[in-house]
C-alpha cells in the first residue's frame, strides 16, 4: 500500500483560518465603527487625557445633539467597544483594550522577508 | 485691558480631533469589513504565503460559491482594501497595507503613564 500525502484544499496560506464564529464576533465590531460619528467618538473616549470621556465632552466636540451622542455610544457599548459607568449627572465612556486590539488584529499584515 | 484664557469647548483631550473627512474614509473601511465573510476573506489574503491569493483558493477554503466570493472581494476592493491583478484565467487578490494601516491606527489606545 502506498502512502498517499494530502494537500490542503487552500494550498496558499500556511496560517490557521480564521473561525467563522471569530470572524462574526470581529464583524459585529466593525459594523459598529461603520459610521463617521461613532468613529470619531472613538477616537475622542481613546484619546482623553484621564482614559476617559463625559458624553458632555463628547456632544460639544462633534456639534451633535446630546441625543444623537447617546445613540451612538449605545451602540459601541454594546458592540462591547465601550464600558459606560454613571457617576452623578453624567455618564462617563472608556474604551475596551482588549475588543479594539481583538479587532485591530485581523487588519495586522505580517511581515514578509 | 484684561488677558481672557480660553479652554477648549472639550477640555478632556489633549490629541487633535479625528477630522470628519477622514473619519468618513475610516468608516467605510470599517463598513467594508461589517460582514464575516469579508473578514475571513482578508485574513486568508493577508496571511498568503506569497502576500497573493488567487480567486479559486479562496472559494475552496470558505465553502462559498465563486459568484458569493467575487461579490465579498469587489467590496473590499472598492474600498481600497485589497487589490487585484487579472493573470490568465484567475484574478490575484493583495491586501493594500497603507489603506489597513489607516484604518487600524483609529483602534490604537494610546499608552498611558
Amino acid at each position: 500500500m502506498e502512502l498517499e500525502v494530502l494537500t490542503p484544499i487552500c494550498c496558499s496560506s500556511s496560517a490557521p483560518p480564521l473561525e467563522r464564529d471569530e470572524a462574526v464576533r470581529v464583524a459585529a465590531g466593525f459594523k459598529a465603527l461603520a459610521d463617521p460619528a461613532r468613529v470619531q467618538l472613538l477616537h475622542l473616549v481613546s484619546t482623553a487625557d484621564a482614559g476617559e470621556a463625559c458624553v458632555c465632552d463628547l456632544t460639544a466636540a462633534l456639534g451633535l445633539s446630546q441625543g444623537t451622542v447617546s445613540h451612538h455610544l449605545k451602540i459601541l457599548v454594546e458592540a462591547g467597544l465601550l464600558s459606560r459607568e454613571r457617576r452623578g449627572t453624567w455618564a462617563w465612556y472608556r474604551v475596551v483594550p482588549e475588543a479594539l486590539t481583538a479587532i485591530a488584529g485581523t487588519l495586522a499584515t505580517p511581515e514578509r522577508v
